[in-house]
């Protein structure tokens, strides 16, 4: 299935969450059980063999994306969530957003120095979460090999951002002009 | 791997999140590579072969267990939400917590008579989740084949809740007492 147009699965959502935004719903694409068996190969396909021992994911769509292409790698996964949601020691990153902050976080003994670590997310628009989540890995000793998703909003130029944290691999499967 | 503890990954936080309450901490079983694997595989094979078309898991954890089982089936996956996270049409459902409420949806159109669904979450407590889940899925005419978890909370007894909904398959990889 390498022609398999994956965009056709996202749909645009105009005016959602509020006027003048467009949303892309990734849901249909999670619904077709080939389609979405496709996507999370093609993307762990991609780092395959680069050694990748853990996968670092947000709340809550990154883990949709993220526990899946984890297996197929062999690799564990490590869930980056809201504030207030792990129960042991927490290490954690605020970020800015359009309006206001936000902030991540991950439990404190989830990644050691050694680990090689694949960010992942479901979309990337302007960055900002998966640098926060970047910014954790590294923390911690350990370091980030690259960061895969299924949908790049490339009009928004995450990967001028993403540059800026180093030179690791970014992969999409489908880029939205 | 079939004589694996799964229940030495899942800790038990005390007076998480609030005094008195013990909570089980799911984040190392999803860390080992080969623990989440293996658990992954042990709940999908349980549910191999009963036709299963699509697999419904509710935000956020349910998003872990539920997308690779999904995958491991060959089955889509449909996200259970909380409020205001779907951008299109939703079906929703209200259950009671021990204060108040809490509701979760899925787009109105995620299933159709016909579909066979398996219902995930990571952990089963009261059952109050995945009681409003079975009701989700009814309300479209698809019809609920089981459900799987990785811990239930036997003293909590959750089957005799789930019992109410009908005779299906009820499997988790461990059980409290």
């Amino acid at each position: 299935m390498t022609d398999l147009d994956y965009d056709a699965y996202i749909p645009s959502i105009p005016d959602y969450p509020e006027p003048g935004v467009i949303f892309r719903d990734i849901t249909p694409l999670f619904a077709n059980a080939d389609v979405l068996k496709a996507a999370i190969d093609t993307i762990a396909g991609h780092f395959q063999g680069q050694g990748i021992t853990k996968v670092v994911g947000p709340e809550a769509r990154g883990f949709l994306v993220g526990a899946p292409v984890a297996i197929a790698l062999g690799a564990g996964f490590i869930p980056a969530r809201k504030p207030g949601k792990l129960p042991r020691k927490t290490i954690s990153e605020t970020y800015e957003l359009e309006y206001g902050t936000d902030t991540i976080e991950i439990h404190a003994d989830a990644l050691e120095p050694g680990d090689k670590v694949l960010l992942v997310d479901d979309l990337i628009a302007t960055g900002g979460t998966i640098c926060a989540a970047a910014k954790l890995v590294e923390k911690t000793g350990a370091s980030v090999a690259g960061f895969g998703c299924i949908l790049e909003l490339e009009f928004l130029n995450p990967r001028e951002t993403l540059a800026k944290l180093g030179d690791f691999d970014v992969f999409s499967l489908v880029k939205s002009r």
